[in-house]
């Protein structure tokens, strides 16, 4: 076993860039040339393009998993070069770097935020050019920011800090008075599966399925019911239920197929949940 | 030159899901955190969603092409959750750590099975929580054990052998009384190329052209004949011919277009083979 | 910090093969088992099939930001397995392993090739096999020389010097006598921005965006005026702006959304250029 101190740094990248254009190779050539001990792990490169709220939720999943000291470049980006300002947050011993814009809001909604620096410009940090392409931050700026931090390089040196991060509106569930919650669709995943805003702990222990009453609205007034199932084999062929995901929200799934597709399911969907009397 | 037993731990992932959803990233983040020392290659995570049967294919193509030692992750799960088991597959030396579907049948198919052992739940490996994720199994188990393998943990410590294993059925050739040979399309690649079931060894030495007739059934009765060649470039400008592709099968191609779009070959497509006198 | 002798072997991938058809992972895991010492990157899988000038424009970008050392395997390769000759060729200190045909182009004409060898066949490195894949010299013939080079064995080894290589014809653009510069789009990235072959310096300091009127054909004598910004942020919602992108190019965006798309602009449109008078 390799002790601590001879663990290399590592980084890891999300993007919107796709790879086909060669953004995302001229930002491993620069952290490869500035810290060639690193390890650096592809998280995504195919966040949906300018789709800040996308990479929240993506970091939200993947960045917790990742051990402490590990440091996380997010470029989705579409103010680059504008007035939003660059930024490194430290959140839970892990530092990322990224643009102003939002794309840690889960991740502060989960576990508050820690502290965050800006990035100020001019930037001395070695690897950074002079003259900033005004539109590829990521590999001008952000990639020698993290190859800085990686290699033991403090956030404070970089900036003043940043006290009013942008932060995205979270659509939280309604809870009525009369017990129902209604919450919505924020996601669709690669598999058509429907992820809901509705966290675990809405639901009773277990999630048992004879405890709940849980309906996708189809159109005003009309509702579809949908049954509690505990994993997708669970799931009638035809059928479509509803789960307690990986990242413990609601889900919704149909068997071997997009229930996104197959029953026209698309973010912002409403779907609501109703305790049954005992 | 490093020494073997300095060498790091390599681990490979293979899965369906996608990137822009996190889950692969999750599990990198687990891996991480565990066997920091290791390095992790991704091979793909554009399988084709649930399809087993591709998993298969490509793994019969990777896995050889690994070195001895080599901790193989693959996830196509659909039936992650349910009674299907999860297990570790020993493979020439190569481990492979599943769910127990079929994912192994070409490997198994091209040279006999190894030792194969059921990972048990619960499952005391460092890393896997208490209570599994009924759909993420990939991130709560498969990672964590294979840190745990990666770290020299050894596959009869997980669960009691597993004997019966999942096979798919793989399509064999037909080899008829008067030498033909029938046989079918059974995967489409990237390119278009239609790879089919006829191994090289049904050829002639060399792959005389002139020794064998190939055709495509158009429909039933109607045949198109295909000449054979060597490799991609010696096929004419709208020709469809066949060669013996990197993988030792026989495959249908086109000149710098898809094959299987020009001329709507899908998996099924039957193709024969006959020995022509000489 | 690592001592540069320290320093593992950094090999990169850049291929058209995609992931999911195994090719890349068949690449990978017979580097590993040559040269588990080396740190690999995967660049992009997913340039554009057969598509060599995609290729060329990629490696423009990338190969530069990546250190002195570091050996790139390139494989866009239609003429797999005919008298095109496999090569190696250095370019400021890296080694690029590829077909000659043309991939290095750009590079080529930034800054001039350095030698360039041949890789003679039959090839005795080790890991190539007797008999070469018609179809795959990335597999038996690029990642086996590529390793090799890692391990730093030199050039000149594997063959004669190369002195003929293929070039693809760069469309310059055209300087003409009143001032004007008729160009092209040459490339349309991810994003749906369009890069043409308008470099920096034939642009005024600091882009002046006064001193120049850009115009895109739209039909036989229709052109449509385009205002010049600094970056994407700068961009109206609706409008057609240019600007000069990370790659030091002329490049044609609109404001989140895809500028190929609303304004159908494809590689081969014309764009002009004329100073204005002070």
């Amino acid at each position: 076993m390799i002790p601590d101190t001879m663990r290399p740094p590592l980084i890891t990248l999300t993007t919107d860039f796709g790879t086909a254009d060669g953004y995302v190779a001229q930002m491993k050539g620069v952290l490869r040339g500035l810290v060639p001990e690193a390890v650096i792990d592809d998280l995504a490169h195919d966040i949906s393009a300018h789709d800040v709220w996308a990479g929240a939720l993506f970091l939200e999943g993947a960045i917790p998993r990742y051990p402490a000291g590990s440091v996380h470049v997010v470029v989705v980006d579409p103010g680059v070069g504008t007035q939003r300002r660059p930024m490194v947050a430290s959140w839970r011993d892990r530092l990322v770097v990224c643009p102003d814009n939002g794309l840690l809001t889960l991740l502060w909604r989960r576990e508050g935020a820690g502290p965050i620096h800006e990035i100020g410009l001019p930037c001395a940090v070695p690897g950074v050019p002079d003259v900033l392409s005004a539109t590829f931050h990521g590999r001008d700026l952000f990639a020698p920011v993290a190859a800085f931090l990686a290699r033991g390089g403090r956030p404070e040196h970089l900036g003043p800090p940043l006290v009013d991060p942008v932060r995205l509106p979270f659509p939280e569930p309604l809870i009525l008075e009369d017990g129902i919650v209604v919450g919505q669709v924020i996601h669709v995943d690669r598999f058509g599966n429907a992820v809901t805003n509705l966290d675990r702990q809405l639901f009773p222990p277990e999630a048992a399925a004879e405890a709940v009453r849980i309906c996708l609205e189809r159109a005003p007034e009309k509702e579809m019911e949908i049954r509690m199932v505990r994993t997708y084999g669970d799931i009638q062929p035809g059928e479509l239920a509803a789960l307690i995901n990986s990242g413990d929200r609601l889900e919704l799934a149909t068997r071997a197929d997009s229930a996104a597709r197959v029953w026209n399911i698309q973010a912002g969907a409403r779907v609501t949940l109703r305790a049954v009397m005992a």
